[in-house]
């Protein structure tokens, strides 16, 4: 898997409904498709996740739910994604031994020990300054970033923080197949247009 | 089961460790012990809900875990206790199926929707005004409250909201067999004592 990591966060929607958002993003393309869904009820989530669920199945497109590896069973998601205070990777196994389990990392200590606990994807950032997040980590940078991608070992590494057009070359140089977007898609005027243009930009693709 | 349905949330807690609170609860008795955690990390609520495990399984007393079934079976409860926003139970069985389910109601529609789902087990409240809810639903009463009963047909009812020591002998003739408090007992000087006395009241017992 290469390209764009799109992840859809009904607060970064503009308003708009996160499941036509999702449809515009994935018409766009992209790699991976995660829900962020850090508000609502459980029902009100899950049906959210259900609708993103058989809209990425129509593309083909894996799809992961953050932090909960319950909503991610019931969604039949492919994966669930979690941060460093959610659930350990292990734990996550025990319940929902069919999921692919990624996880956020902000150092290298972090990431070779998720990589240890059997992590099948991790995140690594923020690689640039971001306003997607309420308290973000310290920026890495691409340099750690680099770093990053060779310390995994062939686990694929998602870049995160800060990614727009303009960063995916400087990302791709790093080796990181994938780059997670939220904002820059969400809160396009054009999502479809924008996850077009960083998903080929990611890939090396003109445009 | 019949007596005091205890519930200890961290917030309700007059700022002592919830792991001790809940030790004094034990010790002064009650028929079941739920945790109710609403704000925490995913780590930091597994954690306390393990802890509250291994008292309660000293003591030979039903761990429940609220609104959460993938923390509930980390934890290894024997039930989880879900709201009306949180997972319905059908979900909640799909993917916990060794879990009891209890469901809280606000009125008959909901519990009998929620027997018919087949809860283990169904809360009915508030029927006092109570403090420990931020956005409390409408006060219920006891006339309601007996009318529950009798509607639950043998599945247990846990009598909620406001419940004292003043009220324990209007809760028990109503034929609840459990009512649940969590402030009175949280907020206590004395926990033990507080729930020694709710429990034997609810029981019938004199103290």
């Amino acid at each position: 898997v290469r390209g764009l990591y799109a992840i859809v966060d009904p607060e970064r929607c503009a308003g708009r409904d996160p499941a036509l958002v999702a449809a515009a993003i994935l018409r766009g393309g992209c790699a991976i498709l995660q829900l962020r869904a850090k508000k609502g009820s459980d029902r009100e989530v899950l049906a959210l996740a259900r609708a993103l669920r058989a809209r990425t199945r129509e593309h083909g497109v894996p799809f992961v739910v953050n932090d909960r590896p319950d909503l991610a069973l019931l969604a039949d998601a492919d994966g669930v994604h979690v941060g460093q205070d959610d659930l350990p990777i292990a734990e996550v196994k025990r319940i929902a031994p069919r999921l692919e389990v990624g996880v956020s990392t902000h150092d290298l200590a972090q990431l070779r020990a998720a990589i240890g606990a059997g992590a099948s994807l991790v995140g690594f950032g923020p690689v640039f300054a971001t306003a997607s997040k309420d308290r973000p980590d310290p920026v890495v940078g691409t340099d750690r970033l680099a770093a990053a991608v060779r310390a995994a070992g062939g686990v694929p590494v998602v870049a995160i923080g800060g990614i727009d057009l303009g960063a995916a070359a400087r990302v791709r140089e790093t080796g990181a197949p994938l780059a997670a977007a939220i904002r820059s898609l969400g809160e396009s005027s054009d999502p479809e247009a924008a996850a077009r243009a960083l998903h080929r930009a990611l890939l090396g693709e003109t445009a």
